[in-house]
Parts: C-alpha cells; sequence; structure tokens
C-alpha cells in the first residue's frame, strides 16, 4: 500500500524562537507491505511542545536524550491516530492508537517500547489521550508526585501555569492538599488559573517588575515546592523565597530554549543553606509507572477534579504557527493540532 | 570563677574576601558560677572554616541557617578543648570535649542538642575530633554517601580537592569503588592528591584555560557524581561532563563567598535532559546518623585506610591570617588553629 505523505519539516537548525518560515510542509510517499512488519496510521491529533525546539538547535544537551532533528527529516512527535494498515499481530486495522508518531500525515511505525505506543482509552475524548492521559499528564504527575513529593499544606508555585503541564500541576497540587500559586502572562491566563482550575492564587508575571519581591507577596510562609517550567529570573527569585528542604523539579525551562531571555543564574547559598534539591526530570524516566499515573489521572478528569485545557489548531498546514505561538505565550493549556 | 578571655572578633561586616585587618584581639572576663548550670572550657584546637564568612556577611542565605556574626562579638565555632569547671551533672573537670565553642581561649556553653559537645575519642589525636572526626568528616561522609549514593565504578569528581572536606571525599569515594579525580590550585596539592591521598588522577585548575574540556579529558565517560566546594565556572563545567542521572552534592561554594569569582550558570537544558539532580546539604542534616558515621570513618582511619591532612597554626593571635588563607588557596587539608 503506499500513500502520500505531507509532513512538516524543519527548514534549517534552529537557533532562536522560531517563526513559521522556519518550516515547510513537504510530501512523500508511504509505503507500506504486508511483510513488513510494520504498522501504518493515519494521524488525528498531534501534540504540540516546546522541547521539539532543542531538537532543532545544530547542538543541544537534548540531543543527549532525544535524537535532534535534521532539516528536511520527518519530525517524530506524540500524537494519535487510526491503525490504516497492519503487518503487526499487536494491532488491527482501525485500531486507535496513541503513541510516538510524526507531524505528518501518516506515520509508520514497528512495534517497540521505544515509541511507546497504546491503544486509546475510548471513554475518553480522543485529544485527552495526547494531552492529560498523555506526556503532558505525565510529566506534570511524575514531576509533583515522584520528584517533590508534596506533603498536605505544603505552599506550591507553579510558572507557565496555563501551560500543557503547569495546568495539571496545579490541580494536582490542589488535590494533594497544597496551597497552590501560578504565574502566567496574560489577565485572561491569571483568571482561567483563578476561576477555573482552583489554584489558590494566580499573578501576570509581566506586571511584576521585581519577582522576587511579587514571590514574598504571594508567598509570605516561603515555597516548598517550585515546579519549573520556565527557567531565567524566574529560578532565583523561586530559590529566593524557598524554604528549607525546598524541592525545584526542573520540568521544562522555556525562557531559556530560545536564548532569548537571560539564564538563571541560582545564588548557590540559598541552595546550601535551604538545604533545596533542583532536579531536572522526564516523563518517560517514570515509565513502570505509567498506568497506575493515567488510572489516577483518569479518575480525576471522569470525576470533573481536574479540568483539561486543550488548544486546538486545524489542519497540518497549522503545525508551524502552533509551534511558534508556545514560545510567543499565545497558547492557553495543551497545544494540539487537529488533522482533518 | 573568672578568667580572662581572649576571643577573636570582626571589626566589622565582610563582604567580600577577609583578610587580617577586618579582625582583632578583644578581651573579657568570663564568669563561671557553681549554680549556673554552665560548663567553662580552655579551648585546645580550633576549627577554622569557609562558611564562617558567610555568617559575617551583612545579609546572606546563611543567617537563615546559622546565626550571623555581629561585629565586636564572640564567633561561635566548632573546637576542642578541657573543661575547667562544670555546673552539670553531664562534664566533670579534666573532660576532653568537642562541639560548638569558639574563636577564643575559653568558652562557657550549657549543655543542650545545639552545642553537639561530645567527650573526644582519646584514642586518635585531639585535633582529628574536630578535622576528620567532627564536622569535616561527617560533611564529606554525608555528601557522598547519604546524598550521592555511589555506585562501585561510578566517576566522582572532587573540586578544592585538596581541601578539607575534599581530601576526605576523595579517600571516602575510592574506598566505595569509584574512580576519583580531583582539583585544586598549586602543583604541590595536585602531587598530594595522586601520591598520597590515592585519586586516580588531579590536575591544577589554574593551568586549564578551558575548564570543560579539561574535565572531558579527564573523564573521557563522563561523570557520574560531582561534590561541589567552588562553584562558578566549576559547576558549569561539571554540568556539561555529566552522565545521565548525574548527581551534584553541594557542600560549598568558596568561589562564591566572596564574590570575587564569577557566579555559576548553570545550562538548566543540561540538568533536564540528563536528570541531573543538585542538591545543597550540611553536615547537621545527618546528625542522627553521626555516630555511624564516625564509627566508619574512625575504623578507616585506624587502619590507615585514610589519610588525615591538617594545617594547624599556633596561637589565638593567628585566627585572623589562618581564616583569610582559607580564600586565597594557602591552606592544605584542614585548617585548625592551635591554641598554646
Amino acid at each position: 500500500m503506499e500513500v502520500r505523505n505531507r509532513y512538516v519539516a524543519t527548514r534549517h537548525h534552529i537557533e532562536g524562537a522560531p517563526t513559521e518560515a522556519d518550516f515547510e510542509v513537504r510530501e512523500e510517499t508511504a509505503r507500506w507491505s504486508p511483510d513488513s512488519g510494520e504498522v501504518l496510521v493515519r494521524n488525528l491529533y498531534l501534540s504540540i511542545d516546546p522541547y521539539q525546539l532543542n531538537r532543532m538547535k545544530r547542538s543541544s544537551a537534548s540531543h543527549l536524550a532525544v535524537d535532534g532533528i535534521l532539516p528536511g527529516q520527518r519530525i517524530a512527535a506524540y500524537a494519535a491516530g487510526e491503525v490504516v494498515a497492519s503487518a503487526s499481530p499487536e494491532y488491527a486495522e482501525g485500531d486507535v492508537v496513541a503513541g510516538v508518531l510524526g507531524w505528518e500525515d501518516y506515520t509508520l511505525f514497528r512495534p517497540s517500547p521505544a515509541v511507546l505506543m497504546s491503544k486509546v482509552d475510548a471513554s475518553f475524548p480522543l485529544s485527552h489521550n495526547i494531552s492529560v492521559l498523555g506526556t503532558s499528564g505525565r510529566t506534570a504527575y511524575g514531576g509533583l508526585f515522584e520528584v517533590c513529593k508534596p506533603a498536605r499544606g505544603e505552599k506550591v508555585f507553579v510558572s507557565a501555569a496555563s501551560g500543557s503541564v503547569g495546568s495539571l500541576v496545579g490541580q494536582f497540587a490542589k488535590l494533594a492538599g497544597c496551597y497552590v500559586v501560578g504565574c502566567a502572562g496574560t489577565k485572561a491566563k491569571v483568571d482561567l488559573l483563578k476561576d477555573k482550575l482552583g489554584f489558590d492564587d494566580a499573578f501576570n508575571y509581566k506586571e511584576e517588575p521585581d519577582l522576587k519581591s511579587a514571590l514574598k507577596r504571594y508567598f509570605p510562609d516561603g515555597i516548598d515546592i517550585y515546579f519549573e517550567n520556565v527557567g531565567g529570573e524566574m529560578l532565583e527569585a523561586a530559590l529566593a523565597n524557598m524554604n528549607t528542604y525546598g524541592r525545584v523539579a526542573v520540568s521544562g525551562v522555556i525562557s531559556e530554549y530560545t536564548g532569548a531571555g537571560r539564564r538563571a543564574v541560582p545564588d548557590l547559598l540559598e541552595v546550601i543553606y535551604k538545604r533545596i534539591t533542583i532536579r531536572g526530570f522526564f516523563a518517560w524516566d517514570f515509565l513502570p509507572k505509567f498506568a497506575e499515573f493515567n488510572a489516577a489521572i483518569g479518575e480525576w478528569v471522569r470525576q470533573g477534579k481536574v479540568q483539561v485545557i486543550e488548544d486546538v489548531s486545524d489542519g497540518l498546514e497549522s503545525v508551524p504557527s502552533a509551534f511558534a505561538a508556545l514560545f510567543s505565550g499565545q497558547n492557553v493549556g495543551k497545544k494540539l493540532v487537529k488533522l482533518a
């Protein structure tokens, strides 16, 4: 079987903030045969994530953990789709799956643990399988519960709190009995955090000339847990306001991905004297616990205890603008692209 | 009973590298009475430690954990001495003790857990009780085994490796079956590490124009554990050379205490993608394990498996110069002052 496949590719390595012009939609013929052992998927929802920018750089620490993206090549990405042909006994035509597919109309994959493929839970909207039940939910859950280990009553600060991961971390932390404050970059996002997502408080960091003072105001008793999504000055301000034995889970540092913001210069005296732990992590570090994570998260979503915020663009050609928007603060919640 | 007590005090808050002129020796009359509940100690050995500089600043994260030092006042410090009068049933005249005493001829203390006082183990030289069997040894042991949890064969990098803590960390890591490289600031110190302390390798960081490349040369297979004593560029270079799941124990950042060196700007992408943990700690965090630590360390010292390097100055009036020397790299091993 042959299908015309359109895929999004970079035109060149990207070192700063991405723009639509850095990408192009290319076409190829994807060939599947019954003796290939491969599965052909028509993609339905694509996950658009900031970390992909690091893969697009010529050189990055990212390349140690995930393959770098070469200009002109297909871009692997978490996605959901429908099996249209299968040469694997594990999958049948019509199965709907989620896992590592790509920013493209069709993906061929060979079943292996590396592609993290699973059949979707049809009792949820399909998009949820690559947002709250996908990498974003697992990042939020693993980062909060496995890395930060919150105790009831602890004070939790979440940056980029209206984003795909932050919006879940804050809600999970509330469910764990914590006091939660988030920051975001627009009034609408701040309102969302307070009015819809149940954060105890929230603020617009762009309106705060001094982040250290701002955090002192929002956390008069100090911060126990900082869920780090942005880096730069925000990390410095959080460390300055942390309590003894504070924990920082470094999930992402979006302000440092583009090189636009200045990099964090943490005060290591704070780290020593307050015995702070700063730990970088991935969702994949908790792979053996994904089923457990998803059972807990799924139950919360079913009970209406966790609101799922998805920001959906339409059509493969919208991938470049959707991706670029992540770095100018235009998305709210999980950014997805729905294919026709 | 009254004794004339000479004590070392700061003349003013100190913000940069300390010099002798920042200190003065003052005198007072110390008064002990049989109904005071207090113990009067004639000090014999004083511990001279870099962290005291942070206490001498007008403002520092240090003050959150340890009282700041006010100009003109006595300076609490770990020391060993002999009880000359006791109004406590726990101590008798003639007992030799180690714990929080002060940079002075005599110290009055009231028994409490806060002073961490214990009778010394007379089977060791007295000075060992405030070096390898005191805070330095406990910092090295706790930082390595409790924070970094080394596995046999792991690669360990120690900065300020000829210092009081570093010289022990390297030897402990060798005993744990690790590959150990240290750095120091003179050829004599580097030779000491390699020839006497059993480090697998060592280098003079002052002769390395590019610390990242230097570490790449010394650790072709990467660093698993970095025991951080200096901060600044060294931390950046260590992170750049760390392996996945690397651990950084932040024991001290002497280059950042004086504000002279530039502060570390860690690449947080390294932290995320290599899932690095950076943890600040104190020896005191492991207080419930001190007996266990000392039993292990003492046995190694007895068996000659750990060499104890002590750098002893004579007389209370030498405290200011001994302390200032810590920040110009003039000490080797644990800096102590012996009182007459």
